[in-house]
């Protein structure tokens, strides 16, 4: 009976999963550079206020939060984006804009655990600040998209949509912003009836209602058509109007730049986060109800953290779903083998022997391990055939007052003597 | 005023520093592929129980540790070694041995902030674990040794030591390891008096007080003499001399495969964390107090939280710490430099275009930024510069039309109209 387990909801990636997890991180940083997204890392400890104050009520209420010894309120990051309008705020307040910022990073959330949801989680976020231009939407959709192909991930669709068709109604109804927030976390989990009902009590119209009811029930792939359908039903809701056109903008830019993405344009799609106030998407496959990433505009946060009215928009995408999207379309990760040689002293006296030829091969840039359980040859050759050593080194007294080892290529089950100094070249396979 | 800020102790690393953390990883990575060691990813938040079993006190009454959601008493780990005895102990149970595990990531302990220490610190860490031979230590040192010639790190030395030395002698003297241990904590702090006053309380010897006494003072760089001169006043404690003989293994056979380390052997050294039972050592450069790095030999840990019996050792490297000795050091990360165009439409209509030819260009590994503000070319122009870019690319609608584009080398202040075609090349130095 093991003493010590991994706490509920949390988890550990053994080798394999942990090379592909590094190897989507590794993809996530390769798009930051190529886009020129300077990385930034912050503390997983914030304070509690930073990370309540727009976050939305459920991923409050999910928050890993207590008090340090010193007593301040603090809680473990539940997403990215509030600790970098922090840092806009303040520390970078006086950088010129457009900022591009990239971080990757560990996350934490209560949630329940299940299929796919852990507690802890990791993500890569990208955040392009100062422009409200759609070229800066489109470019973190772009990205996005990037990601996706270099990843490989097939039949992934952008579902996409505008926190400004349902918040402007809802304005020029008169609902002030706390009050639609609870609203959103209804629609954005898709409960949509208990939405509705709450849109009752706070009294909006009848044509309201009837509005929102019919955009809910909309979706569709063709950006014309299906703009046009949600323009005509909003057609009385002036800021609700210049929201489609925004994201008719958008997404016109886009196709017009060539991208290619498949995308469901969903009118009433809401997200759990407060902050978005503009163009908001998620990207889904067949196989996985949870998105692997999304984002969106948020136009007001920073403003509201202390710093000049920035606007700004990002994205954050799960490494640890994308993982699991590859693994459900068995998409392997494009990481070349390279040779592991293990070196076997065949006496003890020879041991020093074996870790000085170590050093000398990884010089080479050569992965070598030494046996260091002392086992007999026979023993450690099984081993490092187990382990998918490509090579073994035999480090043994007759040959080595030749200047010789033996080399057995573990493949071709074929073995040689070799010069010492043709070492790195031979198992190179130069 | 700024509405928030970091939580005290805890920072944020900027680009310029972030590139320089994350240079260090993936040096640190880079050791880990060569040495065979296998990454694996562990949480952050771990079982109260589990960090604090052998952590030792100092770090137990630092430990960010709080009840999560469900009442669970959790705690944010402040070092790795635990979660990896755990996960040796348990999922990796039955994996012959040996086992190379490397992990990286972010630890956390609440000190009290002073330079270099931060309450959120990031370390690698590898773990050798299987074997009880003295070329298993050699590893740990000699992958040490490599990460500070690849960082550049100069004078850098070894403070080494065994802690069989001191608890040989204790044990020997009747007293029980929990006994021991604040004495340690003492001895770790250099509180010598405070130690040796514990001592005395627990009653031991008159010979083995005068003997602690003179092994405080012995500190040597001649591996022979100064081994010979701590066997010389254990002679007495039989397990205490087993363990300078185990240190003079270790350092010969090291010295014997050509490795090459300044050591500062130091038998009175002791470490915090109470896992350790053989031979400790830490990681120094002149201009820094704190340790750069330290591990030792933990062979009881593994069948302490309920695993085989197994012996391990290991070592973490402390990246924030080493980013500090290279700004010390003036050390520059071998990072290349690279293209970054910034790619300017001269017109609104052409901002497809612009965001066409970017994505081209990032097809062909080139860094491209688009201009996204709709400034003026002058003042895109100027931030361009500001911004480090090497090219800019000039999207104007009479060049367009022959499909052509006006490309400035900012370097050389010199313009010239390119092909569409030929663009990457151009920007490639082909």
């Amino acid at each position: 009976m093991p003493k010590f387990r991994t706490v509920r909801g949390m988890r550990d990636f053994l080798p394999k999963q942990a090379r592909i997890m590094r190897y989507i991180e590794s993809l996530t940083r390769e798009i930051a550079k190529l886009y020129g997204f300077k990385e930034i890392i912050t503390p997983v400890v914030e304070s509690y206020e930073l990370l309540a104050a727009k976050s939305g009520e459920e991923i409050r209420q999910r928050m890993y939060a207590f008090k340090d010894l010193g007593g301040r309120k603090v809680g473990l990051r539940p997403e990215f984006t509030a600790s970098i309008a922090r840092l806009v705020a303040t520390t970078l307040r006086n950088e010129p804009k457009p900022l591009r910022l990239f971080c990757v990073g560990s996350l934490y959330r209560y949630d329940e655990p299940q299929f796919g949801r852990y507690r802890e989680f990791w993500q890569s976020n990208f955040e392009l600040i100062g422009s409200k231009n759609p070229e800066a939407d489109v470019e973190i959709l772009t990205l996005t998209n990037d990601l996706m192909q270099k990843v490989g991930v097939q039949n992934y669709w952008f579902k996409i949509g505008h926190m400004g068709i349902l918040r402007g109604m809802l304005a020029e109804e008169g609902i002030k912003e706390e009050n639609q927030n609870p609203v959103m976390q209804k629609f954005d989990k898709k409960l949509w009836e208990e939405g509705l009902n709450m849109l009752k009590k706070l009294k909006v119209s009848e044509k309201c209602l009837r509005t929102i009811k019919s955009l809910i029930e909309i979706r569709g792939a063709k950006t014309e058509e299906v703009l046009e359908e949600i323009r005509k039903r909003v057609k009385d809701y002036e800021s609700s109007v210049s929201a489609v056109e925004n994201l008719g903008e958008i997404l016109n830019l886009s196709f017009e730049s060539g991208v290619k993405f498949n995308v469901s344009i969903e009118p009433a799609f809401a997200r759990g986060l407060e902050y978005y106030t503009g163009m908001i998407f998620e990207v889904f496959v067949p196989e996985l109800e949870i998105a692997l990433g999304g984002g969106g505009r948020y136009d007001k946060l920073i403003e509201l953290f202390g710093g000049e009215p920035t606007p700004a928009v990002g994205v954050a995408h799960g490494i640890d779903r994308i993982m699991l999207a590859m693994e459900k379309q068995k998409i392997k990760p494009k990481i070349p083998m390279e040779p592991l040689v293990v070196i076997i002293p065949v006496e003890n006296e020879l041991k020093s022997k074996a870790l000085e030829l170590a050093i000398h091969l990884r010089r080479r840039h050569v992965c070598a391990e030494v046996e260091v359980m002392g086992r007999t040859v026979t023993r450690a050759l099984q081993d490092a055939d187990r382990r998918g050593a490509t090579h073994v080194v035999l480090v043994a007294p007759r040959e080595l007052k030749r200047r010789k080892v033996v080399v057995r290529n573990m493949r071709l089950r074929e073995q040689k003597t070799v010069d010492l100094e043709k070492l790195p070249n031979e198992i190179l396979g130069g």
